[in-house]
């Protein structure tokens, strides 16, 4: 065939299938999303609708993609987690990588006026990924933990900083005010300046979101007598819970079997 | 920090760098469009509002990403070249595949009702890509070349296999018909059976589109005496012409210098 | 400096550090040593000297080498197993398959004419190396098992072969006569043809060699009545057991720990 | 077959291949080689014994592996240039870069005996290995230049610290001494403190060894008359040249075609 004399070209294609019996990790992270959420009037510290819309690309992406287990979001980022035997795409790195990504993309601007109907995209949102694989349960555990670890300590620094600049401090005066102080002290600060218990912000902002598949009972049709028949099935929920302490594993265990 | 105890599962990334000095070439391919222009009415063998959306893509791609200099597009396939020494995002495979497919996909959905007032998008378009990396200016050509001659082989049968299946063949027998037949059956066929002469049906169908920066002369005033005062500057333009001879490249030396 | 000039060159080198927390094989292999076992005399089908000179190499590499806790050798090649932690070389794949290689066939060498003191070499014996990391204990102990399912095929095969072509067949023959065989039938024709239990063979043709760290008491003094005063203390020992049964892992369960 | 059970573990085995179309380089180091040069007496600064052992590993690469088009050498490295078309092991890195080092080591022991009759091997010499691609021509030459540079600083520095350290200085003097001075500095040092033209020492110590295939003129026979008949035919030559100018390249130009 005529198409013979340059198809060579296809041998420079580099070979990326990932280790097999690993779990693939891929972080999903807003590409220059300072900027865009200044664009686009987020809420500071945390926009609420923004974290809305994240988490709806997330359950988006359990539906469409069976082989993802788990994911965690915080911020601007999404991390998914494959099952450890899956064969998505041959465990091709590029194409897992790019499909989940594009998929994910053009969720968010999709389902984008759902969750800002007064408020119209100015420029393209755009998402860089990254996948890792990890060996074995317990150094994904640890994986989520970091994010979740990270999450907290992002998350505590920006409710300070967003409230001393609120209160009237510039920018850089808040920062430095901030600059090595630990939580402890981050915690007070919130406390005694602005009487505000971290704890009780709500746990999207504290503990970012976890989605995941789970036994749910649907009410399927009532017998003739009126009484409910129910049958579990699994659902995609999303929840704003620790999964740092190993009691969130011990009863999900089916998650990351 | 608290976070040190979970951060060693960073060392599980893998470095993606790209080897310097190569043509970085990314490929974006639509994922399941197949079905995907079949569930939104696309025009068979070709629709041209599709292909607009795709070249508008390209166009922002060159837009955004200066180190682009050339970009290749058919049917739902778009490819684009990285300059040589580009340093984006300093050659991270991750990275620049990840960012494109992601802009690229956001652009997509974005323009999609500027090209099809009427016509809502049903769920997600999503698009795969690669990376692959040529070490010398020949073989980009060929892999160029080699684009284009997919692209001439595949609508020259694609224009037949249409005009069998509007002409009341089933798909089967259009399929059973054209098997093994050679390009030059294929043009008589069209000329003979549907008085179509292949070669005057839009370039952009036979050549596929060619996205790259151009001089181009700009009006920028008008002197006293109404003599216009002309000014060359660079501007992303689409062509739909001959990639495979080398005439085009010695024409355009700029682009892949 | 001078040198600076130059030193982008070294920007082409990729990185290439396995991932952390597998396991690392390394397997080597006799590089064309068809011939090299041809030219220099070895007996067919095991040439026991040949066989004490690599496990003689690879007795060498643990006392070398002590990450690696594990080696497994049949005929021309040999495994050696990395403790998963291992941060020989910061895990660089080049680094651990070119030193490893090459000390084993420095060894080799040197060592030949202690096993081989009539023969000289008549030319340079060389070894190929591959590198392979598997993420769990389990999958190890499979990788150990296919090379010993392997050694087991490979001679029961070599012997029946070897006893044809000595007893007067053509080697075409005996390779015609073997085809399809199963093990069943082969272990027959070497009893009922050659009076030849297969069973009765050297464990070392059957079973390959395994070497490692293994406890063993040493007599370290007399006390003054003249009894013998022992310590216990690991040393590189070679065994040639079965490591396919579950058995032998459960015994040894510091080995890959 | 029996072995099937456990064959999977075959697919943990990555693809290495390197890029097709580039330069592929294999860099040997001698592994501890500043121990092994003091265990087995070696001169300083230079040992002409090891350089010339070094050289004849070197030709036996390219006896042994056409695809080898140049070798350089220094101190105890070497570097090979295998041309760029090569298909040698389909150019699976891994087995390119164990098959060599292997080789190097094989010879290198093998031959010990004929440069040192006298110093037998106290242990087993091991050399590392790494494998890098490069692009283009320039590339490559300016890799060689990268060694030979350094060649050349790292001689003149041994130069001046072993004439300090043999006229009664410390080691540490010596180093303190040389510590931060330039070449011109250095020079000056040897030509009035010892009275050594650096520029008069050989030149396998100031540039290096290149190897590679050059034309030579053999007589072949010769006639009734006694004239002699020439042949040129292609010889394994080893040089002691300038290769940082493009002067050498423009005269061999046969070597990186």
């Amino acid at each position: 065939m005529a198409n013979s004399k340059y198809e060579y070209v296809k041998s420079f294609e580099s070979n990326d299938k990932l280790m097999p019996s690993t779990w693939i990790v891929v972080r999903i992270d807003g590409r220059g999303f300072k900027k865009f959420s200044e664009d686009h009037g987020f809420d500071k510290p945390n926009d609420e609708q923004a974290l809305y819309l994240m988490n709806a690309c997330a359950v988006s992406m359990l539906q469409e993609f069976p082989d993802i287990v788990f994911a965690y979001g915080v911020s601007d980022e999404y991390s998914f987690i494959f099952r450890k035997e899956t064969q998505f795409y041959q465990r091709r790195s590029s194409k897992i990588l790019s499909v989940t990504v594009s998929f994910f993309t053009s969720v968010y601007v999709m389902k984008w006026k759902e969750f800002f109907p007064q408020n119209k995209l100015k420029y393209p949102p755009t998402f860089d990924g990254r996948v890792v694989c990890y060996p074995s349960t317990t150094i994904v555990q640890d994986y989520l933990a970091w994010r979740q670890v990270d999450c907290h300590i992002n998350n505590l620094n920006n409710t300070c900083y967003w409230m001393l600049v609120k209160s009237g401090k510039s920018k850089r005066e808040a920062q430095d005010f901030l600059e090595g102080t630990q939580a402890q002290e981050k915690n007070e600060l919130l406390f005694q300046q602005f009487n505000l218990n971290y704890n009780t912000l709500p746990a999207i902002f504290r503990k970012g979101s976890c989605v995941f598949r789970d036994k749910v009972e649907d009410i399927v049709k009532y017998t003739e007598c009126g009484d409910p028949v129910k049958r579990s099935r699994l659902k995609v929920i999303t929840y704003h819970c620790d999964i740092i302490e190993k009691t969130f594993w011990d009863k999900h265990k089916h998650i990351l079997r």
